[in-house]
């Protein structure tokens, strides 16, 4: 998830087009003019992204399923709004984690693909929560929860001898 | 893993980055001039997406630890290239889906962080393949096999009603 705060009002959306561009914390996502957080990113350049917990999954997908603009989704989904480090958007506490993140730059594909690429500045755990799973959007409302964890660092060459 | 070819060799590289950026097939994916398979695809404008099962995944790990530039992949790592429908580059035999995807557009975001749009023309998916879990990067080395699959249709409304 995505959260936001225009400077009266937070809100959070639901995010499931994500990537990594860096081996440091730098990331594309998909948001565009079509979402009601859009204003308040481009605002204020500041977001923090939000992993939630395979328990809390029909929560996630609900807070994907209506608008900021219609309701307080803190209120009407009983979530937790903490204070930030470096972002004046919220750290949600029901999340496994939380990355602050300053928008670097935008960029349009085609007539309609919104692109912003962020920086992660500050990361959380939550070590506490006992459900550390993630989940996946598959699309067309299916996910998948993380499966098994694989180890092969073993099998991995220095980037830099392999390019 | 992502197929080229430049017109003389059929090239293979892994590739972690990647996000939808549409409900129809439309994707952004992290390839750069560092990569030995970018001269092809901005050659051609071609490629194919190559989802590998979680029963090749040390295969697929060592494909992106090497270099095209130095190796013939697909006789190192015994895989077979099968021709595409829609695009010149090769459909992995062994792996579950093959998407045929042809260039929409690049962008490079800041100085270093190359990005391709691609839209997908064919899609394939082999269904006798008995593994049909996909597996997904963490990072460093590690990775996650898709777990539980999780049906919320019901919970989804329409994208109309919601922005």
């Amino acid at each position: 998830m995505v959260s936001t705060s225009d400077g009266k009002k937070n809100n959070i959306m639901t995010m499931s087009w994500h990537m990594l561009l860096d081996f440091t914390p730098v990331l594309a996502c998909s948001i565009g003019p079509w979402d009601y957080s859009y204003k308040a990113l481009k605002k204020t350049g500041e977001c923090v992204l939000c992993v939630g917990g395979a328990d809390i999954m029909e929560t996630v997908v609900d807070i994907g399923n209506c608008s900021g603009k219609d309701v307080d989704k803190f209120e009407k989904f009983s979530i937790t709004a903490k204070k930030a480090e470096k972002v004046k958007a919220p750290l949600i506490e029901e999340c496994i984690f939380n990355l602050e993140c300053k928008v670097l730059e935008e960029h349009v594909f085609g007539n309609d693909w919104n692109v912003f690429v962020l920086e992660g500045v500050s990361a959380w755990h939550n070590t506490q929560r006992k459900e550390q799973r993630a989940f996946h959007a598959k699309g067309d409302g299916t996910f998948f929860v993380d499966g098994d964890h694989i180890d092969l660092r073993n099998r991995m060459t220095r980037w830099q001898d392999v390019i």
